[in-house]
């Protein structure tokens, strides 16, 4: 059994159900009727006007708003573990046209208002270095830690008074929601985020990510952006339709919480082996490789993250069976 | 009905398939079982090695490619009314950094050695003007012309004289073979051609294009380059499963003559008002504005090409009941 | 005696005092006294407030401007033998990060309202296609000819219209204001104007030219991209200084009046085998090889325009002997 | 007296001489006697065939050769003081179109095999990380240490080990090698470096640097790249002049033993508050503000480089009154 990560599982039947549904003739592009309610469900979802367009990957709803927060010769704040940083190839520079990644450091991937502020004092406001444009942070972290409404409160008061764009990689933003309970408002707008990359590849979508725009006068561009980027699928509806199912009855929070569960249930077997705690879906365990041999050896598969540590991802789909028997095994480590 | 794109058609039943038979738990990207398979069955198709990579559109396939074939400085040569030219967003120009679109004349956008020729004639060679790196046609053309494999040999022979790449557009590939009987193999590398997007959305798939490399030595690079442009899916194994389909049994052939062949139906009826030949599934008529409201009156949607003249496009699914409604009602103008 | 282009001939001895003269420590970059001076000399010059940046080329001028005017995925319409189009290698797009030149026809490199509005009414205002941002014209243009402020008001007129920027490429601005008498704000600003090229280079200088904004809030964005360009030397003083020297007493008018006079006492001699009018410093003859070869014979040289057709241009210094003997051997043909 | 940077001092008369006497009448861009001769200076210089262009700044030459060493999809090892990371605002990302710079710790701006080494072998050789394709050392160092040609090789070897790019920043070459004792050769290409910035703005030129080219097949490419960045002036004798003049006689190198004397005169009086070893013509001082004030009120400016911490730097025309004045003045502290 796979805990290598939860983008490879497999899509939700509620989300293969929505795809067959609009599998027939309709307006290329984002021209049809799947596409258009869009905007509307997502300023539902987020009590107030947004804008919200489809996009392939995350790699894609990240850079395409960055380039519409930074200009080529603008820095963006952020993790020095971030995935824009570690495991795009660069894509931030190439959609941006060169941006600059300024990198901070922080326990478990998160950034505070202190470290970001310090990193912006370190620069000097003159033509010879590049100046800050925006500030990225990921939510859920790439070790699994969430920011509450208020932190994100803070770092956006910060973004504000330093006059810098703030983009939200929500890779996993259902699992951070799931886990503080905060509302979608509260943990991005409200707390001043104008971009969020709101994913469900890793929560029960096929290939449909949703980049939604709170400074709604960036959409028109970013439509631009996303076209010129080979990013305007033709059979746009197939991306809308996936979304929209997920929307429904909330199945985006109930199969975030699902695979929180299971983290939360590895992560109690697991006790002090754990390196960060486990409020997502991601669990990293210290871990010897003689040990990690023997987990592999019970069919287990998952990421050697570094000597010593290891990374368990869990999905939408898997509590039962499978779960039980992993956190035994671990248990008896 | 609509015949206004290809590309807004319904997905085959038997992708539909493929991609729910690939909806379980596999390795993510293109590391999964069936993204392995695709240079074998490229390969084979071919008769020769080649290496396949899959995009999710033809804008993506076609500007990884000219990004490999032409750096930032210099020019790549197609007709002025290329894809590539006149929609995509600019996007060649994003994804090589800047290259330049050098503009060819020609009817029914088609381009010629001697127009090729003639263009990299005037080019004087000094680094004050962008030098030629590749030339780019599309087959079948944005008119529905095709190119038999004797033209595209003869352009991929002065490529090769004039040291440029050449790069094949083949959103249309399929009905370009369907048309001339040519094999995959003689209308592309053994005419010369470097790089081939290969299209199948427009002909049956669901969202998903293959980039085919006869160089096979720019695969990795374009690898990297597909991650860096959000390119690479994480359930890449739906992509790979929904080209294999389709390569089944020639799906894809099947499929384009079924689509010409409902055009050659709308030729006959339209007779003399053909604005070009009809070889693969497109129609341009010359039609009045009050003509073009009688067809719509009649529940036809189409292209408002340019005053007096539409574009009519057929679909894999598009014989039967409504197409003969179509034909008698162009005829009957 | 060279014709061949006035980018070739000397430095004018008063520029040469003024870089002498700033041959002392000062501040590094554009911090010395002289380049202080610059926005106030040139904001008296056009009679309101300007920001003036120096730059070592009129390739970068041009582009640093449109940079700022045009966004990667915008377009910027010009002659189809504008400078930019066909003797930057491509520098637009470099220093854009990829936008697109849309190409006009017009006699003589002039670009008109229609042909603009037309362009504009070409494109669709979908993501599809690349919009227009931005005006680039060149006064005098690339054959010799010139804008009078009326004509020029009448293309902002129309960029306002159309939300469009408005670049001037003015290598030859001082020779465009010698030939029309027109004031240089009635042609740049009140015009319409955005940023113009004001070249020095081609008339004098050594190597500065010097961007002038009229739209004063895109001086500090363009200090940015000067420098990021690797465009800000650090003895930026000897720029600052000679582009004074140039300002001062109006040399600039002064050395553009000799070599528009150069050019008519050309012009004069050549009766029909003139191409276009000659307005400001290039004469364009119709001369067959064999001509041309005896002109050569006498020490004259020039460019080959065409078959048939020879370029002469005149310089600031070129008054005096060796122009009567050519005036009189074109004359004698 | 300013000691605030050896780049703001003047021209050497020499080299203004040389200016003087190329302001004649001749071939624009760089096909004039001067230019023509550059190749062949330097290669005698070097002891072996190479390729030399002129170019207006370092961050030119540095991102020019960088541009040619890196993909826009690769990265480039530097130290993260260096010069192109800390002081070009982004001109590396702006000329490679987007490459990545991984920035490596390391005493006095220096960078060793280890350090290199860890840090390609943190990166994952797999698509999703940006992979290294260059290294960038700056010698005399952004610190004023030296690197010997040996520790220049070992670099050199590693890079040919790992397949990578080797380019030195030398804007101050010539105070290394007054240091060292080195010859051009020993400390460039015999220790594997392929592209050398040689400095001489900050040496006594005026406004030209020059890149060298080890692997000269990159030379072509690199000279449509200076052009399609605006950096191929016309009146180019002026800089190859004064380029030539520099290597008359060793003039470059006098010009840099009389700045490193300088220094060294400093370093004597400085004593304990010397940060690093003074090698070349950089000291850094541990100040007071206090102190500083002191320094100041006696005529003398520098650089306030950190709290506590000043960088005063020395230039070629610097020995003499006011550098003992200044001595005796830091001595008394």
């Amino acid at each position: 059994m796979r805990f290598f990560s939860d983008n490879a599982a497999p899509a939700h039947p509620k989300v293969i159900e929505a795809i067959l549904a609009s599998n027939r003739l309709d307006t290329a592009y984002d021209g049809d009727e799947w596409s258009r309610r869009l905007d509307g469900a997502f300023s539902q979802l987020f009590g107030r006007e947004v804008r919200a367009l489809w996009v392939s990957t995350g790699t894609a709803a990240n850079c395409l708003a960055l380039a519409a927060l930074c200009p080529p010769h603008g820095a963006i704040l952020c993790h020095k573990d971030a995935h824009i940083e570690v495991d795009e190839a660069g894509a931030p520079a190439f959609f941006t046209g060169g941006a600059k990644l300024v990198l901070l450091e922080g326990s478990g991937a998160k950034v505070t208002v202190d470290t970001v502020a310090a990193a912006c004092d370190r620069i000097r406001p003159d033509v010879h270095q590049v100046q800050p444009a925006a500030i990225s942070i990921t939510n859920a972290t790439e070790y699994g830690l969430v920011y509450r409404a208020e932190e994100v409160a803070a770092l956006g008061a910060l973004a504000k008074r330093r006059g810098l764009g703030f983009h939200m990689d929500g890779a996993r933003f259902a699992n951070a929601l799931a886990a503080t309970g905060d509302t979608p408002a509260d943990a991005s707008w409200r707390a001043g985020v104008d971009a969020l990359s709101f994913g469900f590849v890793k929560n029960g979508g096929l290939n449909a990510e949703c980049l939604i725009l709170f400074r709604t006068e960036l959409a028109d561009e970013i439509a631009v952006r996303r076209k010129r980027a080979g990013h305007l699928l033709s059979k746009g509806r197939m991306m809308a339709a996936q979304i929209l199912a997920m929307l429904e009855d909330d199945l985006w929070l109930e199969n975030a919480r699902a695979a929180n569960a299971a983290a939360k249930a590895l992560a109690k077997a697991a006790g002090p082996r754990l390196v960060y705690p486990v409020e997502a879906n991601e669990v990293f365990l210290r871990v010897s490789a003689e040990e990690g041999a023997r987990l592999r050896a019970l069919g287990f598969d998952f990421y050697d993250w570094s000597p010593g540590e290891i990374r368990l991802v869990t999905s939408w789909d898997q509590p039962g069976e499978p779960l039980d028997r992993l956190a035994a095994a671990i248990a008896a480590l």
